[in-house]
């Protein structure tokens, strides 16, 4: 039951020798989803031998340039490699026009089925069994949306040695398996936890870039296992940073801090870092578990059991 | 005086883990023009160190997206590191409303000058003190365009004893430079050969991709020095080069041999093949002085004088 995010680019807008623009590939339970598209996107796919045939469901975090550039070979790429799946893109309605004029006169084989998020409000986007993805407005020089990967509550597992013991039907099983206490057969109840184990954590990956610091977002993505937070710059330039609708790292992990996350990641580095080192360290000073991300690297989120207090 | 060509791309439409899709940077004399613009150009210009803040003319062959999608990204860019000189792009009319479409509202800060390339005929594109560059018509599954960068002839130098021993004024020696003889003050005629070192040889690079084999193409690119002729195929997949408009590498040879360039460069090559040599190989079956391209490497032609028969 695979839970992890996988950074593509690390870059702002001006994409370094070293650093792609952004792109994180969400991996649940081998279904893979895409949120934002900078240029090249689909060649970090490739160098990082992740199987992008499997991605049916693109996130676009707002409309400039090096979050979305990268959509047009990946779409032409998926048509040429004889797709025949929808593609479902959420973004901005913006985005809805660019794609019809760039594939006005083209044949892809397969359909775009485009999402409009809302600008303003908090939303569930996409479901399936295992997770749910919903959206939040960031602040940023243009509208900007953060969003939030969470786990669904699985059902609880009964301890083996009591479907013996009662002689558990599977009517029961599923009963149990959904919260509810056993009465036995002399009207004995036995409560719900003395038959199951902890039940597992929720997993959640929260991703907020571009933005401002904005303390609005903290109700969001409070308690999640990893928030990618953009930390464009680092303390020398945090006027620059409020100019531009930007965050420094110190505003990132003070965000980390205020929600109460399990770990922060750092990104969309400005290029006037060669070293991103400085980021993390002055993200460290406010939050200790913070990391500044590897372009390629694979952050996983363990499946583990609550703390019962028996 | 340099004349050189360096390649940025060298894949064909799906790009592999290590190779981008096409663009070339031509330098003449340190004007820098961009020659295809795939995804991922402006990744690739800041690995090799190219200044493409310099490039002030891009010519797109045809409009298969492995050929200008990295347009989007440059032309971002540009325009967030100031750029206040116009831009020419010279393409099918076709990309004029995609790139109308795609900034529409945004203000780049400056101009971008569209020059409409003819789909059927030859023709002088661009001009000036040190070269032309002219566009001919290819033969693939839509409109593509070849382009031929040549150098103008250079004005004679003058053999410095010379000046001296006629005692050549302004005048004079302007008039030798552009080939004339010189009449001494005793009515002698001295043959401009006598007064001038020999002509420097026009150098030329012809860019053609993509193609299918086309020996109409081997009049506009006659003697070239470099022609860079696409091998998207080795005879293995003969076939399939001939069903999507492309060239095997024994083709990009024979073409070539039949123009008598000085050298040939293969490129565009087929995801299938990891390794390339094979290409190369079979190119130099038909034709010893060919090489299939590195991206980052710079092609120079050096400038060297005609051999005179005295």
């Amino acid at each position: 039951m695979t839970f992890s995010v996988t950074i593509l680019g690390s870059s702002s807008a001006l994409p370094t020798s070293k650093r792609f623009p952004t792109a994180h590939l969400f991996n649940s339970n081998e279904r893979f989803f895409l949120i934002d598209c900078g240029e090249g996107t689909q060649i970090q796919l490739r160098k990082f031998h992740l199987r992008f045939g499997k991605i049916n469901h693109i996130f676009i975090s707002h409309l400039h340039g090096d979050h979305y550039f990268g959509l047009y070979g990946l779409i032409s790429t998926f048509s040429l490699m004889g797709r025949k799946i929808p593609l479902h893109i959420y973004a901005h309605s913006e985005l809805e026009k660019l794609l019809n004029c760039q594939f006005a006169d083209n044949n892809l084989g397969f359909n775009i089925l485009f999402h409009t998020i809302p600008k303003e409000k908090s939303l569930v986007l996409y479901e399936d069994k295992n997770i749910t993805v919903s959206t939040f407005p960031l602040k940023h020089r243009l509208p900007a949306n953060g969003f939030l990967f969470k786990e669904k509550q699985k059902p609880l597992n009964i301890r083996k040695e009591m479907i013996q013991k009662f002689q558990l039907g599977l009517k029961e099983i599923h009963s149990i398996k959904s919260g509810e206490d056993f009465q036995t057969k002399d009207n004995q109840i036995i409560p719900n936890i003395d038959l199951t184990l902890p039940p597992y954590k929720r997993r959640a990956y929260a991703f907020c870039s571009d933005t401002a610091y904005y303390p609005d977002i903290v109700k969001y993505i409070k308690n999640v296992d990893i928030l990618y937070h953009e930390a464009t710059f680092a303390e020398d330039n945090k006027d620059i940073a409020m100019e531009t609708g930007h965050s420094t790292a110190k505003q990132a992990a003070q965000i980390a801090k205020l929600a109460g996350v399990g770990k922060l990641l750092i990104g969309h580095f400005s290029s006037r870092y060669k070293n991103v080192k400085i980021l993390e360290t002055e993200a460290k000073e406010i939050f200790k578990s913070s990391e500044a991300v590897t372009e390629g690297k694979e952050y996983k989120i363990d499946l583990v059991r609550e703390k019962r207090n028996d």
